[in-house]
């Protein structure tokens, strides 16, 4: 059922550092800060040769992620995601599983554009799981 | 410099649960779980089609995992590895930027037989990175 990783998500306390770290330390493919108001997010995209990894931070005080940043303030892993191809089946097959579906279950357009659902921490060995409909 | 994602590492407290999810519930190609008593895991590798998931779960009582699964007893995951093309070149610059290098900087063999080092999570947004020369 899942498919390709499609990215990981880091939540850091300083987005211009973290940038220049994975631009200058890391030597990576950096873009340029994106806000996403709908999500409560600033996202920079970094872009390896396989997958991607995100660098959000919060926009704005409901943002999902300041409670993360509260209990973690160096920053850290927030989701990883990994796509699918038909979520409302993805879904489906979960739940017969036992696995909670955040939410009422009804995907989201995640930041991408793309149908997101994101999976309980506590069913997936405490890792936040976001599947995306590719 | 960073290249691939070549994997993202989960520490598991149950391996054999967290396979037949990753089987069942998931979907996807999991493989036989294999001890690597020089590292202090035990490890399942989860083929996806552009990277892999590492599952990982102590294997002795001086498992460098034994203090992440008390601190999380539900798992979470651990580290990230970016691929590097030369891991002294890596390191020597990484340094320089003045990021620090767990252990004395001196590449271990890891799991995959190739050339690691790690870096230190407080440098890097919260995040333990694995650096692996291909």
């Amino acid at each position: 059922m899942i498919g390709r990783l499609n990215h990981v998500a880091i939540a850091v306390p300083d987005l211009d550092a973290a940038a220049a770290q994975y631009r200058g330390a890391l030597g990576a493919q950096v873009g340029a800060p994106q806000d996403e108001p709908d999500h409560g997010v600033t996202v920079i995209f970094i872009e390896l040769p396989n997958t991607k990894i995100e660098l959000l931070h919060p926009l704005g005080d409901d943002s999902p992620i300041n409670g993360f940043l509260q209990k973690n303030p160096a920053g850290g892993i927030h989701h990883i995601c990994y796509e699918v191809e038909d979520i409302l089946a993805a879904r489906d097959h979960l739940q017969d599983t036992g696995a909670r579906v955040l939410g009422d279950g009804t995907p989201k357009i995640g930041a991408h554009g793309k149908p997101v659902l994101f999976l309980h921490p506590k069913d997936f060995n405490g890792c936040l799981i976001e599947l995306e409909q590719t």
